[in-house]
């Protein structure tokens, strides 16, 4: 123990019987993703930049942003080589452990392919064909963030499903600040297969990615997770092209029934709070000397970590303690807060599983920590966060599929259907659409 | 024939052949969506004025634009008993087609819930359990148009994908300008089975589902099509809830090797003209002497159809009858353009079909008229334009579900995924997601 003891770590304690627990958990759960006026105005402008000037704008913005001079885009572009260098040169340990994550990735987003994204038809009784076609995107672009958040697993979450569902051509984009490489991401883009890597980064890139530059190839859609000027950037070319979904801050819901080490859990919340201060880490639990034993593990571990200053911040400013009347209480509450992780730390997960319908990833049982399933468990970490898991889904193989409906009508269907599409088409005044299903009546109706 | 003949419809004829033919084509397919900063800024206010004032403001928007003046939001609703007395009050062949159209495609959605909209799972060799959890989304809004474009037809396509998936409550917004019901859309309505519907439209009524007022329940996701107001307030709302897609004009293209009836190629351009002036239709044919033939069915029928001057302008503005070198030249060409609505009118369909890529719906042979599917095969009509079938999907039971992926790590996993993870996590400075692994492990690493 320090000589000096460090401040407690004021985490909000709320329990659901406090008369006022509504309010109170309204506050908690408050986070507002405004659009800044000014970072609006800046994309705007950069991404017409890039619409119109191409490369020479995307050059000038990445000097400009991430202090990178370049004769050509040609010049930020990686080679296969480079990328293989980057990965013969890290341990022998990180490249075995980025092989074995990509094998278990793969092989979860290939079983995901069988089970949700092969193409099926049926024959109905006239003989008129109907199903659905599913075909690969041709090319996508996946944005790879650089800087203080630069995160190698996020390549092998992104390219993977990519390869899986069949893409064409995966195009990377990364920023490098001042010209620095993260080697880790760059033995992971070799692992994970991409086609091609250019060292460019924020609205620019995405704009590269979006219109296409003389260098950088035009994509159908655009994933992976960036800071604000990315994500303004994503929804402002959302339409021309695809995009995954408009990330914010990570989150993590630790449903305990208190048969999970408290040392355990107090790390599982930081694992989340240690990503930025935005980040929310809730533990819900219906026993409250489990919570005082989490909260004192939290006091003794936290000054053993190196992000303790990023961890403190996050859990005192958006992290609770919450104590329910069971666990059923604690399950509906979870539904409300529909969470990007939901940690099922209890010796009964399977009882409580069927009551939780809305988290990005569900982690059941004690053994399953969030950071297992962040790298190499199979499922993919690129989730829904701010409550969006009430409508949206992990990033999957399905992200790089579309789907074409095949219509194949008989003679005898077209008797059978006409008169009703007609009926129907009249009825909405289109005459045009009425008398194309006449033309195929073998005697007028 | 008139006594006075009528101009010719002066549709757009290229030919692959041509030296000049890319800027033709390019100029053909040119369309920009260009948002209006007019239209934009309205829409920013009308969704903060429904967000602040709620009911209030909707009340007063629906007055302005809609001139229906409303006692209060809950004055706008229409109860079950009205949605019966439409039903009730059609004409039996309307009733009849409704519902055997409703049947259809609540078979063909049924069929694609089987084949790609269930949960699956998987059990590791070291009893490590992987899989995704889809359910439904527990309330929606489908935004459906009054005025000059109300179609019967979009309430069963948006309900009925709902329904199946599970959907637990179904809003339909409908505006009314001036009072005006129409009585298909609330039969419609009906059959579908939503589970409440409001009279109103614009951005108020999305803004309304969005963020929720005293009177209309807040929903997870809006679909629908609408006008420009309608486009702009769904990309707005985009995040806080989720929106199926922000549609353009209407497409179709057909590819034809001459072997079906002329007239009816020429009807099926008429039933994508009529809709609206910027609607497109496409013809790519190999044989000259055919597209002759069309051409002179267009002269032909045209004057019989009572939308004769919409459809002129369609297909005078934005038509094009392409003479193509082969089959195989028309379908490379069909996945540059990547139409909404691909009519293969061939006799040997199935030859073509694996060439194509990219496309909202491709209806294969002579007797699949678009019409019938955009009524009563059973797919959806609902379909991605303006070449975005290049990266989405027809309107689906997919688009009212969302995944949750599953992950039960047992004791043996974790001793296999943890040191993994925590070379990997260390590799990304996140030490807490490093221990957060280790501390499952038996002996440390």
């Amino acid at each position: 123990m320090s000589a000096q003891a460090s401040t407690p770590v004021a985490v909000t304690r709320l329990s659901t019987a406090q008369p006022d627990f509504e309010a109170a958990f309204q506050k908690v759960l408050h986070w507002s993703a405004e659009t800044d006026d000014a970072i609006e105005q800046r994309v705007a402008e950069i991404l017409a930049a890039v619409r119109t000037q191409g490369d020479a704008a995307v050059l000038e913005f990445t000097a400009r942003f991430d202090g990178v001079q370049a004769a050509s885009v040609a010049a930020l572009e990686l080679t296969r080589e480079e990328l293989k260098a980057a990965f013969d040169a890290i341990t022998p340990e990180q490249r075995a452990a980025l092989e074995s994550a990509a094998a278990r990735v793969r092989s979860y987003h290939e079983r995901q392919l069988q089970a949700c994204g092969l193409s099926w038809q049926y024959t109905d009784a006239d003989g008129t064909v109907l199903g659905q076609k599913v075909t690969p995107l041709d090319r996508v672009g996946i944005y790879v963030p650089g800087g203080k958040a630069a995160y190698p697993s996020s390549v092998l979450m992104n390219a993977i499903p990519a390869h899986v569902a069949g893409v064409g051509e995966i195009i990377m984009v990364v920023p490098t600040p001042r010209g620095e490489k993260n080697p880790l991401v760059l033995a992971a883009a070799y692992v994970a297969g991409v086609s091609r890597a250019f060292c460019i980064g924020g609205a620019q890139a995405v704009g590269a990615l979006a219109h296409g530059t003389a260098t950088v190839p035009k994509v159908d859609k655009i994933t992976g997770p960036g800071n604000a000027y990315v994500a303004a950037a994503k929804r402002r070319v959302f339409g021309l092209v695809g995009i995954d979904m408009i990330a914010g801050p990570s989150e993590i819901l630790v449903l305990a029934d208190g048969t999970t080490p408290p040392d355990w859990v107090a790390m599982d919340l930081f694992s989340q709070a240690e990503h930025d201060e935005l980040a929310q880490s809730i533990l819900l639990c219906p026993d409250a000397g489990y919570i005082a034993q989490v909260q004192a593990a939290i006091e003794r571990l936290i000054d053993g970590m190196p992000r303790k200053d990023v961890i403190r911040a996050s859990l005192e400013g958006r992290g609770a303690l919450i104590l329910t009347r069971d666990m059923e209480e604690a399950c509906a509450i979870s539904n409300r807060i529909a969470p990007e992780h939901l940690e099922v730390s209890s010796a009964e997960p399977n009882r409580w599983e069927p009551l939780l319908r809305h988290a990005g990833a569900i982690f059941l049982g004690a053994y399953t920590s969030e950071s297992l399933g962040d790298y190499c468990a199979g499922p993919n970490h690129v989730l829904p966060t701010s409550g969006t898991a009430r409508f949206s889904s992990p990033l999957g193989v399905y992200d790089f599929q579309k789907r074409s409906s095949l219509i194949q009508v008989s003679e005898a269907g077209a008797q059978i259907l006409g008169p009703t599409a007609a009926i129907l088409a009249y009825g909405e005044g289109l005459q045009a659409h009425a008398q194309a299903a006449e033309f195929r009546l073998r005697k007028p109706i």
